[in-house]
């Protein structure tokens, strides 16, 4: 079991990289073990090429390494935070992507102008406070901004994106989907106003794409 | 010959993940299968790595499956109405490309200020009306739109891009031109007021581009 | 000797695509067969993956096909007339590179505010007449206004770019420094105004980067 | 110990390719052999897919080649001006990195609105003086710039970046987070104002990342 997490964690953060996420050692994804109080995350300041299944860290729910030499990542305390809060959130990541991190520096959430952000995440994308590194502050800012809010990513200010998902892959997928919405909005409001998209709308598309997008076997 | 396009439909997605068209899923390629009230699409939320021939679904032109085990993309109503609307269409294709999005969030068509756009789609890209999944209503904003039209590309309002072509190949053709020219129109609109091509000269250029270009073997 | 063209023709191609300088099938690279009035040129309409030096066009410096099958690039015109006026060229590149096509569709030259388009261009890149393609006005527009210019480069109004060397190789890097350094002045209008430099130090800059850059052996 | 630096820079410079940071045979690395008044440089003008280990040019502290036929760097007195003056500096690099660029043309600090810019430069990245290649005026301008900064990367004025680094490693890093963090930054205030952090977190960040980050092997 952990040595599939292990796998599986260590794959994803590929995706970050691939999917242009990330420069150089920021950002990372963390997966919680299903039945156990331990979840698998990214080693501190390590490179996305020497990335390996044995390297990643497996941590207890306090963020505190349970085995192995390598420091886990300087967001773990964000991310246990996350596990002990949000019992029905299995997969978190991190990162700074480039647009994503251009609104949260502004502090303004992304409107819900497109309708691959109902789908994904059934309205704006909110943004959490300004938090340190260090403690409970940046972990606590995700979990109250998510709380009562259909969207899987925060925008932390002046700092970058967190995603959840029932997963790892999901919260990936979100990460994914954040940038390219926070790209495709900011694109769009240099040249004008975007169109509003009606409420009632947004909830249809965000209803149908929860139920009947992808294969059968996925839901 | 069902099973030659399911290999050349498979093989096109490459082409919307190598030009950066498409996020995790989203995007899908469709082609009509010749002398037969069928069509081959991509299956829904499946990776663009695990596509494989065998794994594209035979629809027919209500959009129902008619063999195999995956479920078609959850834009197939939408290309099933462009196939019984538009008979010299035989490939569709849909993405949400950034900058092609980004107008259409705006519901504003991309003027004919270059060259390439002239000799691609004969003029301006239009816009067609906000609709939602599910039913007929994007397939109609699509003909509809595109009908009385020269551009073989279509911005769906708050959603994405929709292109239409003589084979699959030229849809994705058309949709890579798309996003080019809405690029380079968007940079261009940045920092002023691209210059006007005139009328007459846009249809100088189409002519041309659509009956010298290219091979003698091509046309 | 021809055959040691048609190779070198074909590899410069892939450089356009690597530097992402082009989309689908457009842009073109040729080069001067030197002691002949002959020249090397892309194929029209053919994909860039499916490019081999012999599929190269050998052509006539009036543009016309002297062996093989293939239709030279449409804009096969334009190169020849370049090779038929400017005697020291012995490579011509096009493309619709992106932010160079941006600052085309305004008509607007790119002001030289970078050390590195002093060091390669000597400064400001020029713009070309508006010019329909399939005759001598293309090639015209572009022998008119590099002339008397230190710049290789030449933004043709609503069109794209074409750059001009001592050699294919030398053409193609003009290509991609245009690109770059149009993207780069784009991006730095964008928040202001770019700083002048003074034009005592442009003529220093490109003195010294024509006399002592690279290897005594390239010079 | 020589032969282990030239094969550590002469990779580094895939990182410059590999993070879109140069164009054509722009840019370049160089790191101090330790206990040496020597330093490894790339060779002027060779592209960046010929460097080899064997290419790399060594030089003393003048920038004078001490062995080898190939020619440094046009930068190289640039570099070696930094060794002279900075002999906590074991690596430099310089390119002219998009972003960073176009804030350089501008004259233009890029101001500290992300926590990634606080761990990594401790306050805004600061604008060196305009300067010609040739004699030890880029150099100075650079040292002159960087005393009394806790910035790792100075914007050098119409021209590009150059950064340094306890390593050379670290000096890429530095280059690859200042395009990162300059383009943030360019594309947040492209929409409005980003919001400021309070000098004593951005205090609180530094230290941290510095103390705190990656494993403790790397300390």
């Amino acid at each position: 079991m952990i040595e599939e997490l292990r796998e599986t964690v260590c794959g994803l953060h590929a995706e970050l990289v691939r999917n242009n996420l990330v420069a150089w050692t920021a950002g990372n994804v963390s997966g919680r073990l299903p039945g156990a109080d331990l979840f698998v995350i990214k080693p501190s300041g390590v490179s996305y090429d020497d990335l390996t299944p044995g390297s990643m860290v497996v941590c207890d729910l306090d963020g505190a390494p349970v085995e192995g030499t390598l420091a886990p990542s300087s967001d773990t305390a964000a991310h246990a935070y996350v596990y002990r809060h949000m019992p029905q959130v299995n997969g978190v990541v991190h990162t700074h992507s480039t647009y994503a991190s251009a609104w949260a520096a502004r502090g303004e959430p992304i409107p819900c102008v497109l309708t691959a952000m109902a789908d994904e995440f059934g309205g704006a994308i909110p943004v959490g406070p300004f938090a340190l590194i260090g403690g409970d502050d940046i972990g606590r800012g995700v979990v109250e901004t998510l709380s009562g809010h259909r969207s899987r990513a925060v925008l932390m200010r002046n700092h970058g994106v967190f995603t959840v998902g029932e997963s790892p892959k999901a919260a990936v997928k979100a990460a994914v989907m954040c940038e390219d919405v926070a790209r495709t909005v900011h694109l769009s409001r240099q040249l004008g106003e975007p169109l509003p998209i009606a409420p009632a709308d947004v909830d249809r598309l965000y209803d149908r794409y929860q139920n009947v997008y992808g294969q059968r076997s996925d839901r």
